[in-house]
């Protein structure tokens, strides 16, 4: 296995939590990382207008902007709602130059224990998008989510299932609708190598890195630096290289308990060593 | 959906964890709930003899043996200990009447990243264990754990997965070998409706039922009490009997925070009842 590339390597601000876009921007620059994913909240505090011009200002490849999604709703005024913030979502990655619009794609509303349903409200809120996206020139990438987030944070939670809704929606392989393959999600998956074989350079659209720690303490918030967990990180690389990606190696960090305590300089540094290791 | 039959409700002991093996069969009798579920710990403390005596005076099925399996290990002492320690299990539940061998199969040994390797392993651990559990007439029945335990529980995550595994060590379907299902850890996937079918009435081993509550604050200890979560128990009980289940529906709670803090007299009361109502 070569070593990852230090030109692809992507801080996802949510790593560096302590830090506002502004400062994330700065510290990617200060550590040469050249790409970058960016949040919504903190785009809209920055302001879209600010925020473009220093991300172009630098150079910076943004990798992704987090997120849209967040589809099934318990009424049609609320899945109405979560359509135009996911056409508000589409409008602001194209804005900056993003490489992809994360759709972290929802659970169960409150109350319900209808998944097959969530599913299906998924499914048509993708299709419903997809035409906006395709004009904004914007590829949409499908996370699955860990199945222990499936009631609360997203239904689809596997490659495989992300796919099929790829293959429904967008047969051709356009472009326009993929997967993003965050390791924390899918390294467990027994299917996984030959779902990224399936999805090809076409649908993979994004690879997030970090680690599974052993124990794990919390469901969303307690993830690992890379070689910190039991994740065989250059394996899933190598089968992301093979089946045609050639993007960026985004780490994407919630920690609660100890990266998102630290000083984010030493999160970058850690990252960046860690980074050229696996 | 019709009821569940009353007659076929099963205590998993873990769920009234307060108690001794001879006070989870009294408990049972009192409560008038017809199946049990033992594990190893508590049946040693208790005396396979006596043990064996009470369970047979009271007419209580014994609806499984918690647990063979943790077949991966560092070395090949390792591996042959687990194996001497699974025919020993075999022969517990042979001796206690017990309707199938739980195998919780392991995970990772500790430092390995190498997932495939440990999944190999278990294959090769129930090849050895299941001439002998053949011999003692005492089916295999493969768990799989939800994928959030992949790394140091069970690396069989998915109904599939366990089903190939069958398919291939016991392809004439005898009811040697089958899995376990536990809506706990299976819920969630999107398979779940084609893998049970596929299994068949000879698969199918044991269901056990709890719920999966929204927040979990837990990977391994805070389950929930059926009608306190997400899970469509009743859809799930559905595809079972669908597919030609006809056994007991057992209750398996790990519950640090509440159901193990609770009287497990009132936690019997509160099964039986939500086990009418779901």
């Amino acid at each position: 296995m070569t070593p990852p590339d230090p030109a692809l390597l992507s801080l996802n601000a949510i790593t560096t939590k302590k830090w506002t876009l502004a400062e994330a921007i700065d510290g990617c620059v200060r550590h040469g990382i050249g790409g970058i994913t960016v949040w919504r909240d903190r785009l809209q505090e920055m302001g879209l207008a600010a925020a473009t011009k220093a991300l172009r200002a630098n150079g910076l490849a943004v990798t992704g902007l987090c997120r849209g999604g967040m589809f099934p709703a318990a009424d049609a005024a609320g899945r109405r709602a979560s359509i135009e913030d996911n056409y508000r979502a589409i409008d602001e990655a194209q804005a900056i130059g993003a490489r992809c619009l994360i759709l972290v794609v929802g659970g169960m509303p409150p109350g319900s224990r209808d998944l097959a349903g969530a599913r299906e409200q998924v499914k048509e809120g993708i299709a419903t998008i997809l035409g906006r996206a395709r004009e904004a020139n914007m590829p949409l990438a499908i996370e699955p989510l860990h199945p222990m987030q499936a009631a609360d944070r997203a239904c689809i939670n596997t490659l495989g299932q992300a796919l099929d809704l790829c293959d429904l929606l967008d047969p051709q392989a356009t472009g326009a609708l993929g997967v993003a393959v965050d390791v924390y999600h899918v390294w467990w998956d027994p299917q996984l190598e030959a779902q990224i074989a399936r999805a090809g350079a076409k649908r993979l659209l994004a690879h997030h890195i970090c680690d599974w720690l052993v124990p794990t303490t919390d469901l969303a918030f307690d993830r690992g630096m890379m070689g910190d967990g039991v994740i065989d990180l250059p394996r899933i690389r190598g089968l992301m290289e093979k089946a045609g990606y050639r993007g960026y190696n985004e780490v994407e960090i919630f920690s609660q308990r100890d990266w998102w305590q630290r000083d984010p300089d030493e999160v970058l540094r850690a990252m960046k060593q860690r980074y050229a290791a696996c």
